[in-house]
């Protein structure tokens, strides 16, 4: 799989959490390749602040691979992390970030500040990813839909 | 209960955390007066990078409340929190923070940024809580045993 292909999954994601009435952004965590671990914004679903797609990912991964050091991983994202994801992609040593639509309320790889080049102990390298019309697409149809 | 009984809870949950073998952490989070939701560090327990203590308090108080939003919520915790558990409550709306040892390396209230002064669309109000003596020498002794 390609990196277009990761953030495809991760738009399939996107959708899942949609159909379950929550902002629609999805997340894949890669090693070598393979994919270990996944994640869908879930705060209305369960009611959990905590819930969104990149710490769903980041758990699903660290119970998968048996670590909390997710080392030599890539995360895909649909939406640029906010600070609370952006600190768990730190905590977790996650290598790098490619993210789809921007956050200007929120985003913390540039938007409203850029996490990832503070004084923390790990800087996971960003790369705007793919499928990035796409991803602005999901969530702008989302929203509008709400008004 | 007040200030100090809540700090000493999570002082608590931290010496829980401990004898785990994780590195001692404690929270707990306060609405009416009433502790609606404990956490404590639980990184090598479960193997998971976003088991800090505050996350796994939030957590609680969500599920414990029915609801994603703590309004109204005050959060104690004895160490500083890191810059996804600060993400986290904002997230959560919660609406004050009492902590107690500061960290140099992570630490998002001022000693490495003030994540709660940024641009994002909540700002929970920062103390310098009770116990912060007994909150570091907690730390100070778990580190030293490391060495």
């Amino acid at each position: 799989m390609n990196h277009e292909q990761y953030m495809r999954r991760a738009l399939e994601l996107a959708m899942e959490a949609q159909a379950e009435g929550d902002v629609p952004v999805g997340c894949v965590i890669v090693r070598n390749g393979e994919i270990v671990g996944e994640g869908r914004n879930r705060r209305e679903e369960r009611g959990d602040a905590t819930a969104h797609a990149e710490l769903e990912a980041i758990r699903d991964a660290c119970a998968r691979t048996g670590s909390w050091r997710l080392h030599g991983c890539t995360l895909y994202v649909t939406l640029e992390p906010c600070p609370m994801c952006a600190g768990g992609i730190i905590n977790a040593r996650i290598d790098r970030i490619y993210y789809g639509a921007g956050d200007e309320k929120a985003g913390c790889c540039g938007s409203v500040l850029n996490l990832f080049e503070e004084r923390f102990n790990h800087h996971p390298r960003i790369y705007r990813g793919p499928l990035r019309e796409e991803c602005e697409a999901v969530l702008q149809k989302f929203f509008e839909a709400l008004r």
